[in-house]
This record gives structure tokens, C-alpha cells and sequence, in this order.
């Protein structure tokens, strides 16, 4: 007799980026090359000196760099990043409140644990972050989705919020900033407001920054600063220093509700893992090394968008709004692929699969931008980030 | 107003270790050296060879060994588990119903996650590795121990199982070979009539061998073989080849189940480390180095334990169990103890605060071994487990 499973667990997707993936695997089996516009990747190491580091560290006969490590991760490491916010965003905050988890997945699975209960309503931006899709509906909650779109300037619609929250059932509100999929940044008005709702109605912000050092143009909003009591913040390493596939990021906010999540991240994953503390800790103590880095990739970054924001103005019938940081590019194409009658999905599978160059279609963002696909700059060469757009111009001009 | 919390939360519980090992670090603050038989570590890092290979990849310039990978894992490594589980065990298991998780704790969460629901009853050894109960409560399960005493030498109570599946409320049955905290193999025929029992009744069984190749006496014995369709199998890379920190492990089974417990894996962690996962497949693939490292830590470790194991002999009114296999010697100090009113707790704490030996006291891995206290054998040299169980063995006696 096979036994049964807990159907809750069909609620979780995977990730698009995942099949998409799957798909260029087979692609490159048979030779092919795929240039790479979809996951949200960097394209720039951790800095050398750190690498060099790390690898004479792996030449020493013992268990340092292997053993495990507390689970709210390394107190050194805990006080580096309290250090490093004060000196790039002038954001006081006790290392007690720090709390280092194993990638922004488990910040964002351990935050939500520890504050959902079923039948909570979640109120997230439409467009958001597709993860927030996959994941949110697992706990049991309402989606409450605020089309927040291209022609404000992507900015979260507060009465559309203050509209959501009279029904008086939401437990949080989910942000992201700079943003995923559309890069804009929260003005500084708007999240004074959004911080004064959450206040008065005892509603969590959950804000989620990971692209917080990767800005090109203006600064990056604190909810933490304007709401201290009601904010967990969430961060990774995986764009800067650029280590997505090791895992390290980390959660602050009340040290009540860090607490908690600590007890989640840790059934979940015991410590975060030790050697990604090791080189983040030899990155962020190295001063001189971090703000070096920083102006670099911002650099390398801030060319790439430029050169794909000059491409993609080349091509009839589509609009897009350029990026202030993050990684990515929403280009609309409604225009086009309406008048054709083709899904942005059947787009995307044939750019893929004749053109040979990988995007995610908009759909996955939120019901507002199923005309769109979200096009990443950070992770290709200038020469392939131009040739591709520029076969995402010839495939939208021949269908 | 500060928005309220998720009550479960509070259902787990920390590892036991880190307490301790919280206390250790601000006795080392003060200069204090402190001898560890507490923590499930290994004493051996890993192969020179692998670590070199890594300390080389580090120096490229690419995104190679940063970027994300598949979710389950890299299907190199997948590939490579199954021949290494051929070549080590005989069990043949296809590369689709083996996911690579982050870690031990992850493989746990996970799979608990994919089968249990609120009400189901889970049947669990007693005693047990102190994780089990930690994280069950989390499910809203009931804990079903069954009392497997020294007496029988830790055999798991096929009578007992028996009994406690007649209600018709199990969902599961975790078994741990070889076990944490008691050192002891499965017999082949325990195991047997626990998979009939199993198949007979549709339960799960939760298999958790993180010690497997940690062999000193006897052979392991395979769920996977006994009952395939029942079995889900647990592993970590924490003790071989000794990355406990660096998070990395995998988990076998029936491909649907194991499709669930990825969902899971891939929305609390999004991918097993990269880094690490590099480390393993040049581990596993180099066969030479392979079977080199697990003859040199087996010898190692079988050294440590007979050292251990003939120091205890030298205590008057304490008895243990020689451990076949794992890290610890489970050792009950009743006859001691009871007649001096002296908790295990208490004891432990007094050990470790004047004696400085740090030890897990028995309570950790269930009511039956209230009296006992868990020393690990494999993290310090010969000269200081010498050492450690001597100032043990005064304690006992001057107390």
C-alpha cells in the first residue's frame, strides 16, 4: 500500500526560470547557444581578493571553514553587515536584530512562516516578483494584488492599498526595491505613506531588497527607518557580491519577530552555509575591496542597461520604462502581439526556440503585464545583451 | 500598532547543541578551553585533493561555480550519487528519484512538509536524534515513541510498532541507522518486519543514514531495498566528507514523492548550494580519492571511539553500549547519579562549567534517557577524548 501525501504542497510552482532552464539544457545538448536575457543573474565574480581568500583558507588542515555555525549565523558576521548598513545607508540597526539565512528563499519561506496564518490577506504589487506568486498561496492566504502599472512609473498605488486594507483582514504588504520585474525604485512620499497605513492598521511590510546596492539613478528608501516596528526586511548575496547559487542573505527587523524566524530558518536549514559566511565576512570587513566592488559592477551594470534601454528603442510597437536598478527590462509589446493574436508565452517559446535567446513572459509577474516580458542585462556581454534584443526586434517584427 | 505573529512558530525548538555550544563561546571569551564531546562533528576535513580542485576553480574569472543550479541539484551529481550508492551498497536508484537538498535538516523539513498533515501520528524511536523532536510538534503531529532500551541493544520494538499502527493514525515511522544517539545498526531482520509492516499498512518510513559509510562493525541495511515504494531515504554530506556547515544532502524515493519534497526544498532554499555541490561531484567522481578518504576516517574514527570506549570502562557505575557505527557512545550514569539526586541536566551543566567538557544531556532524545548523556567521538584528537572522559569520570565520582 503506497501511503498518502499532503496535497498542501501541490500549492508551491516552481520557478519559471527553472523550466526555461530545463529547456536551454536540452538546447545546448544538441550545440546550440542560448543567450541568456531571463534569470536574474549577475555577471560579475565576488571580487578576487575575496576568491584568493577563501582558497588558501581551503588549503588548511582543519574543520574551520566546514564546521557548522550558530544558526542565526556567525555574531562577526552579524556585526559586519549591521556596520556595512550604517556606512551605505545610514540604517542603525543591533546585530541582535540581524538574522543570516540560507539565500532570500528561506528569508522569504521563514518570514512568512513565522507571520501568515490561513485566511490572512496578503496584499503584493501586480507586477511583483514571480516568487511571491509561487509561494504566498502555500500558507493558506488571499492574494490581494494592487496594479500598481508603467504609467505611474510602477509606483505602489496607496489608495488602492488604504482601499485593500479596510476589509481589515491584512496581515502584510509585500514590496520590492529596488523592483523585480520593473526597476523602479519606491519614492520616498509613497513609502511614507504605505509606513504610516501599516502603522495604523498593525500590518507587517515585508520588503524585500535585495538590489539595494545595484542603483543607477536616485536612492534607495528604508521602510525600516520610517516603520521600525512593523518592517522585515529581507536581503541576499546573491547580486552583490554575486554568489546566487551558494546562499546567503539575511532578514532584520524586531528583534521579537527575527527571533521567530530564526526558529523557522533554522528547522529549515540548520545554519546558513558556512563558507558563504566566510568569503561575505572577508568581503564586507574588507572595506576598500566592498566599495571598489560596488563601483565596479554598478559600472558594468549601468553600461549593460544602457546599451539594452538604446537597442530595445530601436524597435517598433513595444514601451518600456527604464530601470532606475535591479536587473531587468519589463518591455510591453502589446501592440504587436495583440494585433497578431499571439500570447506573450508563445512569444517568449518561439524566441527561445528559433532565435535562440531566453526571456521570461510576463504572465508569471502578475495579471497586469501578460503583455510583457522581462529581459535581464546583467548576466550577458554587451555584444550578446545587443544581439539578443536584437532578435527579440526581428521575431516581434516578422509574426 | 505592531501586527501579530504565527503562534505555531512556537512548536520549535532549538538544537540543544547550539545552547551549549553558546555557552562554550563565551567561556573561550574569557580564554577558557573547552573540550568538545558535545556536537555530531567530524574531526577530518575533506579530501586535500578536492579542496585544492576548488581552491583552483576560485581563481577563474567566470560565474561557473556562483550561479544558481537546477533545484534538485546538478544531474552530474545526481548521476553521481547513484553510482556511488552501486558501487558502495547495491542499491540502484535512477538519478529522477534523488533530490539534492541543502542539507540534513532541509531533507527533513522537506519531506515532513510533503506527507503530514495536522492529527497524523508519527512513530518515532525512543530514543531519537533530538531533531525529530524539535521539528514534528511544527506539524501539528502526534509523537508516537517507541522505548527501544540498551537491554535489546537498541533494536527498534517491532512489538511496539505493531501496537501503535493498529489505531490506524500512522502516517510515518523515522528510524535513524546507523543511529544518533545510541551508535547502534539496524538488524536485517528488524528491518524486514518493519517494512512489511509499513507496505501492510500504506505508512510512510522516514530513513535517516547520514552515518551510513560511519561503519565500524556490520553492514547497513537498506529500506530502499526492503520497501521502495514506502521508503523515503535520507542523507546528508555533513559527516562524509565532513561539510557539516556547508549544507548539502540528498533524499531518495518514489519519483512522485520525491517530486513533493522538492516543491518544498525549492521554496525554502530555491537550490542546494552550488559550492558545495562542486565539492561532492569532484569527491564522488574521483573513485580513488573516494575510497581512499572513507578508509582514512573510518580508521580514524573506529581509533577514537575504542580510545573512548576503553576510557569509559575505567568508570565505575556507569554502563554503555559499543557503538557499530555513527559518532556517539550513549552512556547511563543512573546508578550514579539517582543515588546523588543529581539531574543529567544538572550534571552536564556542572561538566561543563568546571570541568569544561561539554557533553548532551540524555533528555534531548527522549524520556528514556533521562539518566544517559551523549558523547561524541570524532571532533577532538585521542589525547583530549583521553582527557575529556577522564574529568567526566571525576566529576561522576567526586559528585
Amino acid at each position: 500500500m503506497i501511503p498518502p501525501y499532503n496535497k498542501r504542497v501541490e500549492a508551491l510552482r516552481e520557478s519559471p526560470t527553472r523550466a526555461i532552464n530545463r529547456v536551454v539544457e536540452q538546447m545546448r545538448k544538441k550545440g546550440l547557444d542560448v543567450i541568456m536575457l531571463s534569470a536574474g543573474e549577475p555577471g560579475v565574480p565576488p571580487p578576487r581578493e575575496v576568491r584568493l581568500w577563501l582558497a588558501k583558507a581551503l588549503e588548511e588542515e582543519s574543520m574551520r571553514l566546514y564546521s557548522y555555525t550558530p544558526s542565526p549565523g556567525f555574531m562577526d558576521l552579524r556585526e559586519a553587515i549591521a556596520m556595512d548598513m550604517k556606512e551605505l545607508e545610514g540604517v542603525e540597526v543591533s546585530p541582535d536584530q540581524i538574522l543570516v539565512v540560507t539565500g532570500g528563499q528561506n528569508a522569504i519561506f521563514s518570514s512568512f512562516a513565522a507571520i501568515l496564518e490561513p485566511g490572512d490577506e496578503v496584499i503584493i504589487m501586480d507586477p511583483t516578483y514571480f516568487g511571491y506568486l509561487n509561494i504566498l498561496p502555500y500558507f493558506g492566504v488571499k492574494l490581494v494584488p494592487i496594479v500598481s502599472p508603467a504609467e505611474t512609473a510602477y509606483q505602489p498605488d496607496v489608495e488602492g492599498i488604504k482601499e485593500a486594507v479596510k476589509r481589515g483582514k491584512t496581515k502584510a504588504i509585500v514590496l520590492v526595491s529596488p523592483d523585480n520585474p520593473t526597476g523602479r525604485l519606491i519614492r520616498e512620499d509613497v513609502a511614507r505613506a504605505i509606513a504610516e497605513i501599516a502603522q495604523d492598521h498593525g500590518i507587517w511590510i515585508v520588503y524585500d531588497e535585495p538590489y539595494k546596492t545595484l542603483i543607477y539613478e536616485g536612492s534607495h528608501v528604508s521602510f525600516f527607518k520610517l516603520a521600525p516596528e512593523n518592517t522585515i526586511s529581507l536581503y541576499a548575496f546573491s547580486k552583490d557580491p554575486g554568489i546566487p547559487g551558494w546562499r546567503l542573505g539575511y532578514v532584520y527587523g524586531p528583534a521579537e519577530i527575527v527571533r521567530r524566524i530564526a526558529l523557522v530558518s533554522e528547522a529549515t536549514t540548520y545554519n546558513p552555509p558556512s563558507v558563504a559566511q566566510y568569503l561575505v565576512l572577508t568581503y564586507l570587513r574588507n572595506r576598500e575591496v566592498r566599495r571598489r566592488h560596488i563601483e565596479y559592477f554598478r559600472g558594468v551594470y549601468a553600461y549593460r542597461r544602457d546599451l539594452m534601454v538604446e537597442e530595445l528603442r530601436k524597435i517598433e510597437g513595444i514601451s518600456f520604462y527604464k530601470p532606475q536598478g535591479s536587473m531587468f527590462v519589463l518591455v510591453d509589446a502589446k501592440e504587436v502581439l495583440a494585433r497578431k493574436g499571439l500570447t506573450v508565452s508563445a512569444f517568449a517559446d518561439k524566441l527561445l526556440r528559433e532565435k535562440h535567446v531566453a526571456v521570461v513572459p510576463g504572465e508569471f509577474f502578475g495579471n497586469s503585464t501578460v503583455w510583457s516580458v522581462r529581459l535581464s542585462f546583467t548576466r550577458e556581454s554587451p555584444e550578446r545583451i545587443r544581439e539578443g534584443v536584437a532578435r527579440f526586434g526581428d521575431l516581434l517584427s516578422q509574426t
